[in-house]
């Protein structure tokens, strides 16, 4: 089987064994190498991985029985959240959200399952219906979901059509309805009415042809990877910015800690966010690109690391968002969960200060319904140490040693070409960022255009 | 013991034994008493009803001790949540929240105990600061409550501030940050911008000197009550409107159900709310007169009702606070909560629509964490049945035979003088709420005054 670490990776010349097209089958998963998986990972919600593929021997059928549904077409979001759907990620959901779901999403975070146990869901999974669409759909019992090329993406049958109130919706996941939340503004404020949810079959597998297909591996391949390497605990780190030398420090010093809890082989699951983003964030290409260049300089130690990519797209939900973010770790055999300050946080898109406390992420993960079995690890605070010229964990009795360097701090330094104290970050990955806000050319109007591809 | 059934109730003038002064103190309840009660009886949240009056032998002390503490002045709403949590309606908790229960509240609906289950807990449950109170309160560990007039009501101890952040907590506890919430208004936007939390030990209780301080049962009367009448289900109903005779309806039906499925001895639970409720709901003085009517036309049998009134304050938050309604209902001792249309729900401040879909209320009731134990009886809906002239069971083969009086409808009759249909409320009763808009003088300005007592 092919390796995933990024000792092998070349973002421009790809390695023919990165491709995963000689991995087993997935449905082989939960046969022979179950009872090994289960000894040493950490089980999925509701005990088994849910895959939402259309085995290859239906496609036939299932292809012909769409013709006569009622036609849905995708956003890229929408599509995103298929990709997360048939791959396990929220499981042990099978499709989007029906109403029961959806409210106990708003209401508790969380979904009680069949036996009274609780599993974690704490961001709405749904699909949205304008009242064109809903009339479309009629009384039929199933759906046909299709791409912008109006090819067959997948069948969701079992259909529930259910109100869409928005203004609830976005209360309950953000805390606020303020204007400029970026989620709401791109996928919800403009979309339908109604929502539609239902049991998903998928039978054209997501693909985004951006040369980073091969870096998507699904929780079941991830738990394939990690039983190959021997894993006896994975840790995982979310993030959806660039790595600096603060977040390695984080992670190497992550590593030890587990060795010191007596676990032989930690393994590092860095699993930089692959869905839609806010426009001023870095784009998911130029932070791969990133990511390898701080591979390449040894400050991750590519053994123990597994890098891929996580589907999802972003809310920006800060203490409800980093409890989906936790969960779906989860499902690809984490636990163990690293949460730094204000995860998942924004400034609030009104009024000057952060929409979330930087406290109540951890807090509210600590607490989560359904999340009990996942061992959290509150981020210690790192910052630049100007007497050792590196970045090293906060010592408050020495405070007036240390400069924070925020995420809009260094974005400014990388914009205006300007190099960020030595230590801070390696010099490879720093260029990454410094070409990055050189390709975007000031339009005219002295606003940024939109992102380049790297 | 005293009856409390409305067959020996006379508000105007009351009956000696109605009160409550020969009840056996609280503290027995948990000695000889408590195996029988947990025989019959449904167990409070967490195990054990948590009671936080201070014993006459320390109230000189704690007297004492308050004096050296600094004082906050609670309000009227804050006095009624002392009075709930001193009588352990929101058991387990021991006192107005901590910030880790803030934060479960607003996001899981419930809280997780030592041992990993969990207790429902909906709506916060807090005290606010201003900046000004919090200087005063220092580095001090516990502080002083007082009332209106000065008076220690209680001492908080082992205290916590930290920040109210008023628009996360309307968001997440409505779905709505809309203008015009009136609990919103009533309490939370000119609160001050911290919350305290602690230990809470009540040195004078809570009363309201309005006649029908005899009504306000605590949980453990409450439960002595269902115990002494022998009751091997308690089905508890909760009302903040006059009650007609599509309630009555329903609620004999219920009984009928409850003899079917077995039990002996069904108790109805009709319990009134009797905090804060906004400007055009009844008032309590005038519903208690009115439910009184409904008593002495034998519309509801005093032989297997109870009447008590609900000391919490009202949210007008749907979904989230019928959970609040239902578990508070548990606490005193009820197996069985009857939930209709819309409960705790109100129409949108701003939109023209109700705030919730009719429907939720019941749907998150039946899914919400810690409260599996709670048979929830949902409401068939009765209209008046023109073909009977009375309330019935609503039948949609027939429609037209039916009309629907919605609240909205009740009260702009009364107000008008008008008659309702016969058999809509019993004539006693109906002519309470005629009394009580007759006492709403219409002021000069044509805004109704504030309702007099009644």
């Amino acid at each position: 089987m092919a390796a995933i670490s990024w000792a092998t990776l070349h973002l421009k010349t790809p390695t023919p064994s990165l491709h995963f097209r000689s991995l087993p089958k997935r449905h082989s998963i939960s046969t022979p190498s179950l009872a090994r998986i289960r000894a040493s990972l950490i089980e999925p919600d509701g005990g088994k991985l849910v895959e939402l593929m259309v085995n290859e021997s239906e496609k036939a059928s299932k292809l012909k029985a769409a013709e006569q549904l009622p036609k849905i077409r995708l956003s890229a979001v929408d599509l995103q959240w298929v990709h997360v759907l048939s791959e396990g990620w929220a499981s042990p959901l099978r499709g989007f959200m029906r109403e029961s779901e959806f409210l106990q999403t708003l209401h508790f975070s969380s979904l009680r399952l069949h036996d009274g146990s609780r599993v974690n869901m704490s961001v709405p999974i749904v699909l949205a219906l304008d009242d064109a669409q809903k009339t479309r759909v009629g009384s039929s019992s199933a759906v046909a979901l299709v791409d912008d090329g109006g090819d067959l993406v997948a069948i969701l049958s079992d259909i529930e059509i259910y109100k869409h109130n928005k203004e609830e919706r976005i209360a309950r996941t953000w805390g606020t309805t303020a204007g400029g939340l970026p989620y709401a503004e791109k996928a919800i404020s403009g979309a339908g009415n109604w929502l539609i949810g239902g049991d998903l079959e998928v039978v054209k597998p997501i693909k985004y042809n951006d040369g980073l297909d091969r870096f998507r591996l699904s929780p079941a391949q991830l738990r394939q990877e990690f039983e190959r390497r021997d894993a006896d605990a994975v840790f995982a780190f979310q993030l959806r910015n660039p790595v600096h030398n603060g977040h390695a420090l984080l992670m190497t010093d992550t590593r030890r800690r587990l060795l010191d809890m007596g676990y032989k082989n930690p393994v590092l699951l860095l699993h930089p966010l692959g869905g839609y983003t806010k426009e001023d964030d870095v784009p998911l290409t130029w932070r791969m690109k990133q990511h390898e260049k701080v591979l390449e300089d040894g400050v991750l130690d590519p053994e123990t690391t597994v890098v891929s990519i996580f589907p999802s797209p972003m809310h920006y939900a800060g203490p409800t968002e980093v409890q989906w973010h936790a969960k779906a770790r989860i499902n690809a055999g984490a636990n163990f969960y690293i949460v730094g300050r204000d995860p998942a946080g924004m400034a609030h898109p009104v009024e000057k200060r952060d929409l979330y406390d930087a406290d109540h992420g951890k807090k509210v993960l600590s607490m989560a319904p359904g999340l009990e079995r996942l061992n959290i690890l509150p981020f210690k605070v790192a910052a630049y140490d100007k007497t050792q010229s590196k970045m090293a964990f906060f010592d408050p009795s020495r405070a007036q040693d240390f400069v924070f360097i925020s995420g809009t701090k260094m974005r400014s330094l990388a914009k205006n070409r300007e190099s960020p104290p030595d230590g801070f970050m390696c010099p490879g990955g720093w260029q990454v960022l410094v070409e990055y806000y050189e390709s975007l050319a000031p339009a005219s109007n002295g606003r940024l255009p939109q992102p380049l591809a790297a």
